[in-house]
């Protein structure tokens, strides 16, 4: 299946990098800074086409297109966000991912994450056992404490200061605001972040939280409960020291 | 002297990739996240020496060994950032930068700054009159309004909400904490950002602002004064359209 998966997101991305020498169509979702193109609808269409020529009885939970209510739970559902960083896709023609995961019966087997412009691909999990970047085996990183490492940050949950931010930022070395979850989590298993603190939807956190699990570290939702894979909620993923530590400053402050 | 210039650039970048494989001796300077490293003195000794051997009279300002104090306004004065974003440097090796810049008698002829790790050098100013990207010209980036763009941000800047950096972000379409002025100013070049707020020392901008002003851009420090180039100051680096409404918030909240 990896095969197959890994040859429509290198199509995607071609169609992907044809399309931004056009003029985008850009659409408003939820507000002014929450944007939709014709290329994250075209390519989302594109990838549920090639999943259902594979495997006409997969699900698909996906941001686009009316398909973002899909239980995780049941069956085979493919996971897919066709453009991650759309602000940045639109705005920087760079520094954007194609996100695929797939789970069988509510367990990650495999999470793929491209980003495109770079051309590197961090694609694992269970069903493969390992992690890769590229064709190059990742090993675990490092288990760094928080004050050891950089932390990914979503802006406003750091302007507000919500799910103590501010302190666990100000615990790391330093915040980055990368506005794009994937390349957070490929900074992740690259071992270049220790962790990341955000809202994220189930096919922003989906891939990325396989990869992290296969290479050792944790991910948790709101009030220290596992992500429902239902909506947009409070994500943390870290190394396991650094999680501990997360946790401990939101105890503290409870 | 360019030509001279990018050589030393890219024998650098040499040395720092080489050393990227060993143990870094790493010294903190002030405080637990500004951070030094022997690369960083070890390469800024290398391009002071090839400066010396180029042209013996030369001044030179630059963040390590004690060259901080130099005034930019009199002779032909280089002005040096051996690793800019060493946080990145040590935590990440990538999203850091080699910078210099060239002032004679006050006025900036020429910056350099090159991301070592993907190889792209951004280069120009009066003296040559263009600015390119490695060996393509760089045409002035759309004159887009605040709301139209990305912003960079320093991060305790944005978090304490020091001279509106908050209300600057919310009238953007986003802020980016890089880590690493070099690259903020790499994007804004490049058109992907439409501004840089943030808290500087003369090495982190000198060479930015040439170019920035090279394509029609402007900066500014604290309290609509030009940059001191003493010590670490208030810095807002903009397209005209975003710059004018920067100032017009600061104003509104004076």
């Amino acid at each position: 299946m990896e095969k197959e998966i890994i040859g429509w997101i290198y199509e995607a991305a071609e169609k992907v990098k044809s399309g931004l020498g056009d003029a985008l169509k850009v659409d408003q979702k939820n507000g002014r800074t929450d944007l939709v193109t014709n290329v994250d609808k075209e390519v989302q269409d594109f990838i549920v086409k090639k999943i259902h020529d594979y495997d006409p009885k997969a699900l698909i939970l996906g941001e686009e297109n009316g398909q973002d209510d899909t239980p995780i739970d049941k069956g085979r559902v493919f996971v897919i966000d066709p453009i991650d960083g759309t602000l940045n896709f639109v705005m920087q023609q760079e520094n954007f991912c194609i996100m695929i995961a797939v789970y069988e019966e509510g367990v990650g087997q495999l999470g793929f994450i491209y980003d495109v412009m770079r051309d590197e691909l961090l694609w694992g999990g269970p069903k493969v056992g390992k992690v890769y970047n590229n064709k190059e085996e990742l090993s675990a990183p490092e288990n760094k404490s928080l004050s050891e490492g950089l932390i990914g940050m979503n802006a406003a949950l750091y302007r507000k200061d919500l799910f103590h931010a501010q302190e666990i930022g100000q615990t790391s070395m330093g915040i980055r605001v990368l506005g794009c979850a994937g390349l957070d989590f490929v900074a992740i298993l690259k071992g270049t972040q220790i962790g990341y603190v955000s809202m994220l939807s189930p096919w922003d956190y989906a891939a990325g939280t396989i990869m992290m699990e296969q290479l050792g570290m944790t991910v948790i939702g709101e009030n220290q409960q596992p992500l429902s894979f239902k909506g947009r909620e409070f994500f943390i993923g870290a190394t396991q020291a650094a999680m501990a530590e997360i946790q401990a400053i939101s105890k503290a402050n409870h």
